[in-house]
This record gives structure tokens, sequence and C-alpha cells, in this order.
């Protein structure tokens, strides 16, 4: 019955401020505007375009990408085990489904697993990452996540709150983590929600976005004294920047996060995703520590993560994922297995779909000619689009874009107009903020402005996804292109058309007219 | 290179000390241990009992219970979409799958969903808190999670660390959150995990574990000084305690809510297990704060969680729950949001699942007749388990235990002879701990002593799932029951059998013999 009893307890200014600090571009205000758009357009309301099309995320089938056959016939008979009797649903479909059965309580996807995974899924994962890098791996340092998001943001967890530790040689400083920019803004917000200090180490754009040791010894240096550094992010295909990191590279960054005793965090989700595997072939980060030898094999602290969202599954929804330790104190793990547990687990349809992901149809096996042609499409298909995409956005006035080695994104620089740019300061937005916000009102296209991933002081870009450039460039080809700003700052036109493969491909062009 | 490269980055001494405070019985050493002779019996290893009994768990399935077939068939078609053409699947399951892949990004539940659920799940919550309640539900004020676990850590984390604020009137304190003793452990390791300070209220037990005002008062005026307390925590029907509170008993809490500024978070996700509707009705916190009109009404943050896991479907593995929000700040729900936002989406199978629960088939659909006799056979099984377990447990010396008015489980005390507890004290282990590793090795039973909840001190407990008090009674029944212990502390005994409706019932007696 005390004063301001007409306020709410919590309120802006009662709240965990670091709630507040976060920000995730890939569904931030761009985004929610484009929702409140489409919401629009369903009740009626008329725009140069009938629906949005959103290339803020990998969102796989959200643009037309297939679900594979094999998955799916082993969730639905996991859903519903009476389809064991169905005769469309071939025997290797039924042996999966069954033994993950078998490995539930009570024969149900119903029960709760262990909070580290179904034991026979991470035994499969162990023996994808045998497979793929021909060094063994061993199922106790394998757990299962709602998805990688979870598992990233669970060893961040661990780390963090150095803050709180005021005696001791640390003094009083918070935990630093070592992030690339342009990065994936799960980093940002989660060093933002755990308080933890980012150090920005920035990738060389006009050097196809490499990662240069010395810019990781600057970025270092200067953190001095604001945070005790403890774990060196690396997104590898890199996202949003496109790029696979040379073995060299990986060598380099192995050696200085031994030097400067950091946490090595590989961020390997689009491991799959890789489209010169001639030129730039994928290496793990486990296998290149495994060749370098002592000190390194042993010394170095490693957790990598992978998700069934991306590659050629594209099952987002499904939330499943994990993460592989080496090199970890058992100790520590076992903290960080007991922290798991409070979650209880993660969704075991979810864990179903990473068995699915690491334990393919082998040759014998009925469903394999179908899973290798449904397969081959998706990838292909990508690999497709990111060729055309860079070509395409290349050709354009004013835009430059690397070569899309790996992932799923174009991550363009634009030229922006001087008039534009003070447009945007006048509106108090980022200028390519205000250039994706003019992009989805005009155009109807949801592109996230390349300061939600960080960039370098004075450029811009954006962020797009290629799984819809063929949508994305159509709706630019469909419609005549006057926007508010039309005659003063930016406008997008038609420019040509060029026929590869089997479709129609088009060409946009941007262009500045100032 | 320098000194102590030989140990790792992340030791017990470097991580985050709020991990190392987690603790969470529910899955913890007991049930650690139950696994590892689970994984010893699996090699061979010869014990009296063939397999672990885990009643540590409300895990529904893994207990035998069924799944309805009305909730997977839709989950089946979810996952793969094909079975549109089953004949073996009724119209009104087609109906719904169709109706929540038109809402997912391409038709695919393999898409990502709205960071807050699917929408029109939202608004079928909604609906069924309205038609529960008889008041109106917004569905921009509910939120799907994965489980209600992921709920309530999201609603903790928003309010925490006031630590981190050292100017303003709070100066440099903790956020408190007032927890009941016994409490469900996701509540104190929650507040572990997040460094806020715990401000215990504890339980009447011998007034059926009611939750006196008093009490409220003592507790929150114990804390004075030691936090600002921002919330307070109410689990009805109870768990451990099973107790269903009385209306006017909520009123005192809401008023107490309000006079103090708290938040009130109401764990409501056993809603739908209640075993005496008559003498013990179940009623949301939302519809009694509704009916004391204002203040109250409007002036009193409600946060209630529900999930899919427990009730009727018991399907934790899917991890749906969700959360309503009730006279929130829209600020503040909307940096909730924001927050959510980072972690992409709950599965969407789960929120599926969360559909099924509060959409079932009404009396003219196809599904109707199968889904009530699914439905009831699960709540009257609970509701004989449940009286059964009480009876039974109250005919045992030495055992005492309070009716099971509502959720899944039986909290009795337990008088352990002055032996039992000084050897438990030379082995550094709680009395209770003791006799709870004692049952498991002896006769693979696994339940998690009352410690891990909190009880009042001197006090000893046990929770028990009731889903599988038979099996667990039946394992006493068919063993003979010689301990390590057994002249001078404790054993199991046989007493008698009972033969209640459709099942076998057995007694078994917990005596003590010093």
């Amino acid at each position: 019955m005390i004063n301001g009893l007409d306020s709410k307890v919590l309120r802006l200014e009662t709240i965990n401020p670091h709630v507040v600090n976060i920000e995730y571009a890939v569904r931030g205000p761009i985004v929610q505007r484009a929702l409140q758009i489409e919401e629009a357009l369903k009740k009626g309301e008329k725009r140069n375009f009938k629906e949005v099309i959103k290339c803020n995320i990998g969102d796989c089938h959200a643009t037309g990408q297939k679900p594979l056959t094999f998955c799916r016939q082993i969730m639905a008979m996991l859903a519903f085990p009476e389809l064991e009797n169905d005769e469309r649903f071939p025997d290797d479909v039924k042996q999966r489904a069954r033994r993950i059965l078998q490995s539930c309580g009570g024969g149900s996807v119903g029960s709760y697993s262990n909070s580290l995974g179904i034991q026979c899924i991470r035994e499969d994962v162990a023996s994808y990452i045998e497979r793929r890098d021909g060094i063994p791996s061993n199922s106790a340092d394998v757990f299962l996540a709602s998805g990688a998001t979870e598992a990233i943001k669970l060893i961040f967890f661990l780390q963090y709150i150095l803050h709180l530790i005021s005696t001791g040689e640390d003094g009083n400083r918070r935990a630093g983590v070592m992030v690339p920019i342009p990065q994936y803004p799960l980093y940002s917000a989660t060093n933002a929600e755990m308080n933890a200090y980012q150090i920005e180490y920035y990738l060389e754009e006009a050097n196809n976005w490499a990662l240069n040791i010395r810019e990781l010894e600057r970025a270092l240096r200067a953190s001095d004294g604001c945070c005790v550094p403890r774990a060196l992010v690396v997104i590898n295909p890199g996202n949003p920047t496109a790029q696979v990191l040379s073995r060299s590279c990986m060598e380099d960054v192995i050696r200085f996060a031994y030097d400067n005793r950091l946490v090595l965090l590989a961020d390997e989700v689009y491991q799959f995703n890789i489209y010169q595997p001639r030129a730039c072939p994928w290496t793990s980060f486990k296998r290149v520590l495994h060749d370098m030898g002592p000190p390194y094999a042993t010394g170095v602290e490693l957790a990598s993560f992978m998700s069934c969202s991306k590659g050629f599954l594209g099952e987002c929804g499904f939330r499943g994922g994990y993460c592989e330790l080496v090199n970890f104190d058992p100790a520590v793990a076992n903290q960080l297995y007991k922290a798991l547990s409070a979650r209880l687990c993660p969704p075991v349809i979810g864990q179903a779909m990473v068995a699915a992901l690491v334990d393919p149809p082998t040759e014998s096996e009925p469903s394999y000619a179908l899973f290798i042609q449904e397969r081959d499409r998706v990838l292909e298909d990508l690999r497709i689009k990111a060729d055309l995409v860079t070509r395409t956005l290349n050709s354009l006035p004013g835009v430059t874009c690397n070569p899309i080695q790996g992932a799923m994104y174009a991550f363009p620089r634009i030229e922006l107009p001087p008039k534009a740019v003070l447009a945007a300061k006048e509106q108090g937005q980022q200028p390519d903020f205000f250039y994706c916000l003019q992009f989805l009102e005009e155009k109807g296209v949801c592109v996230v402005p390349g300061s939600g991933f960080g960039q370098a002081e004075g450029t811009f870009h954006f962020r797009c996804g290629v799984l819809v450039v063929f949508n994305f460039l159509y709706r630019s080809l469909a419609r005549s292109f006057p926007t508010r700003y039309n005659d003063q700052l930016v406008w997008w036109k038609l420019e040509g058309v060029l026929p590869p493969s089997y479709f129609r491909a088009i060409c946009v062009c941007f262009a500045t007219c100032n």
C-alpha cells in the first residue's frame, strides 16, 4: 500500500538491464516491421506486393526447400509407431525408428530423455565425427541440445560472470569473448545477456573476409584491462560472410588460442554447405587440432557446434543440435552436464532429427537412392544460387560481394549515396538500416542491415539468404520501382536476364541515382 | 606460453560459480547413480533386481502411460504430410494438422516459427484459457516455450541481476524470489544459476501443506536487507506436496503480492491433475485475481505457466509449454519477447502438441469418443493410484503422507531410526539421501530425498511419482528385503494386498526395526 502502486513492479528501469541490452538483428526491428506488413496484407491492405519475402533468416523450408523423405518418415513413425505396419515405409526407416523408440522410456518419444540426449544418438554423432575426421570421438564428450543455439548459450554461460569474483588475481573484471565482425548476432546477443565483454576482431573484407592473426592480436591487446579474455569464437563457414577458412589460417587460430589461453568455440553448423570443395575445402577444427600434435592437440579446449537446421536437412523447426567438447576438464564437463539437467532434456523428436542427419541410409539400404537424390538436389540448388547471387550482385553498380564459399548467405557491400546517408541520419537510423527498411516498405523484401552483424566503420552491407534469391530477384523483375526516395536517393532497377541450367535466372540492378 | 599451460582454461575455480551452485535433485546424484546401475545391469552385473524403477521424475510415458491417439496422429501428419491421404486418420486430425501446416513457413514444421510461437496456436491457448476461466484472454499475452521449464527460466531471467545496479535506492542488492519449501527444485536451481536471493517460506505439513500467509510475512521479514524482493512463486497443485490451494488462500496470496509489490509466478502445470474436484477444486490464479476486482485485478503482475508434459497427455519429450502474462507492462513484455527472439523459436512439433492439448476434439468430431476414453482412463488411473499411495503409505509405521489432492507425487514423511541418521552423518550424507541411496542400491527403486526439495529442519521425506507406484510396490512384493543395514536400521517389508477396481493392488510396509 506504499508509494507508486499505480506503476508496475517490472518496468524498463527495474528489469534485468542485460535483457534491455540484447539485440538480435536477424529477428530485429526490420523483421518486426515485416511481420506487421504481413498482417496488414492479410487484412487487405494494398501495397505494390502481395507478400513479404523474408530473406532475413536461413529458414530453408520456409523458402521452398523440401524435407527429405527418409528423415520425415522416421519422425512420423516415432510420433505414431502404428505406422510400423505401413508398407509405404521402407525397412531402413523402420529400423531407425525402432532403434530410437527402444532407447526411449516406455518406448515413447513422449518420455524425457537423458539430459545430454539419448545415448544411442550421442553414439551416432560420435561415429559421424569419426568418419568425418578419421580420428576417434567419444559419445561422452557429445551432448545434444535444442538447436546449436542452446548449446552455444550453455557454453557461454559456463564461462561468464567473472565480474562476481572480486578476489583473486582476476580482480573484478568481466569474462572476455572474442567475436568476429561481421558476426552472427547470436554471439553479441549472448554476450549482452550474460554481461560478457565482447572483444571484436574484424574480418578482412578486401581479402575475402579472411581471418588475420594480426587482427586477433590487435583486438586482444585493445581489450587489455577491460576483461579477462576466456574464449574465441570462430564461425566456419562464415555467417554472414560465407568464407571457408584455410587450414593454415585455422592453424594460426589454434596457436593464438593456445598462446593466449582461450577456449576455442567453433561454430561449424554449415559444414555441409560447401560450394567450392576443391578450391576451398572445409576441415573441422578438431581435425586440424589433432594434426598439429602437441602441445596444441591436447592443450586447446575446443567446443564445436552442429545443427540439423542447415546443411541439406534445413529442419530448423525441429530444434536439433549437438556440441562436441574436446580437451575439456571432465570436472567442468560434469558441471555443464549438471546445469543441463535442470533443463530436463532437448526435444526428443529434434534429437531424432540429429540421428537422421548423422546416420543416413547406406548404399545397400532401400532409402538410399531417394535420399541421395533429394540431398544432392538441395545442395546443388544452393551451390547454383550462391554462384548466381555472387555474380549478380557484383554486376551491379555500387555493390560488391565476396564469393560465397559456404553457408547460406550473401553479405554484399553497398555504396549509399550521400543523400541517403543524410536522410537516414535525420531519422536517427543507421544508413543501411534505412536502406533495408525502404527495401522492405517499397518492395516487400526483408533483408537485415549490416549494422546488425557489425561492419567496418563507414561501410554498409546487408545480409540476404541465398535460399530465396530467386523469389527476391523475381520480385524486382515483376514490378516497377519508384520509391518515396526515387529521384533523390535509392531505387531498384531491372537490368537483364541470364539463363543458367534449369531455371530462368534474373538479374537485378541496384542503381544509385544522385 | 605462460605459467600453468598444463592446466585447463576452464577449471572448477574459473568457471561461472553459479553453475557450480546449481543443484537439481530430480536428476541429481541419486539419479546419476541409478543410471550407473542401469548401465552395469545392461553389461550383465548381478543384483537382486533386473532393472531400476525410476520414481524420481514425473515421466508419464516412461512409466507405462500411453500417448493419446488424436495427438499422435496429428504429430505424424505434421512430420509426414503425405499421410493426408491415409484413410486411418480421421478428418478432425487432418483438419488440425492442415491448419498448423498452413501457419508454417513453406507449409513445413521444419521451418522456424515466430519466436513467441505459431500465431494460431497462441490463439488456441487464449481460447482455452477463456473457456477455462470465463474471462477474456489475449493471444498477445501468451508465448510458447520449450516446456514450461524454459518459460519459467525466461521470466526469472527478466527479473534478476539487481546486484549489478549499484546506483539508486535499491543499492547493490540481489533480486529476491520467494519460493515454497518444499519446492520443485527447478526454482532453487534457477535462483542459483541467476544468483537471485531465495526467500524460503515453509508450507505447513501438519496442515496438509497449507500455504499460511503469516509464514509468507515471516519469510519476507527475515530477508530484509539481503535482497530486493521481486517475485513470489506458488506451485498449485503442489509439487512435490500435492495440495490444491483453496480460493481463500489464493486471495491471501494475491493480497500479499499486491501489498509487497511482488510479481506472482504461478506454476499451474498440473491443472488437469485434480483428484478431489469437489472437495478441493482447482482455480487459476488469473480467475481469482479477476474476481477480487480492483485494486488487485489490475494491480498484480501475474505469469502463469502450463505444459503438455503433465495432465493427461504426459508428453514430456515434446517440450511443449506456454506462459500467459497478466497485467505486465507492455514495454517489459516486449523486452522479454526480444530476448526470446535470440532463441529463434520453440520446437514446432512441441508447439503443435500444445495445440492438441488446448484444442481437443469436440463432441461432433470423429476422434471425440476415443479421445475421451483415453483421456479419462489416464486421469482415472492417476486418481486411483494417488488414493492408493496415500492410504498405503499412511498404513506403514513411521510413515505419514498427506492426501494427494493434485499433481503426480507423494511426499511422505519418514521417521528414520537414530542409527540410520548416525550412519548417514558418518558418510557425510543427509539422512534421507542416505535412505534413498540404500533403497536404490538394495531394491533398485529410485526416489528423490526430501532434502533435494527442502524440508523443515529435522524432518525427512522422499518424493515418489505416483505413476510407477504399482511397479514400485510390486518390486517390494516380489523380493526379500535384507539390506546391509537390515537388522540395525531400515528394511522394506511386504505387509498386505488390497484389490481395487481392475488391477491387483499391493501394499508395501516400511518398517523401522531398531
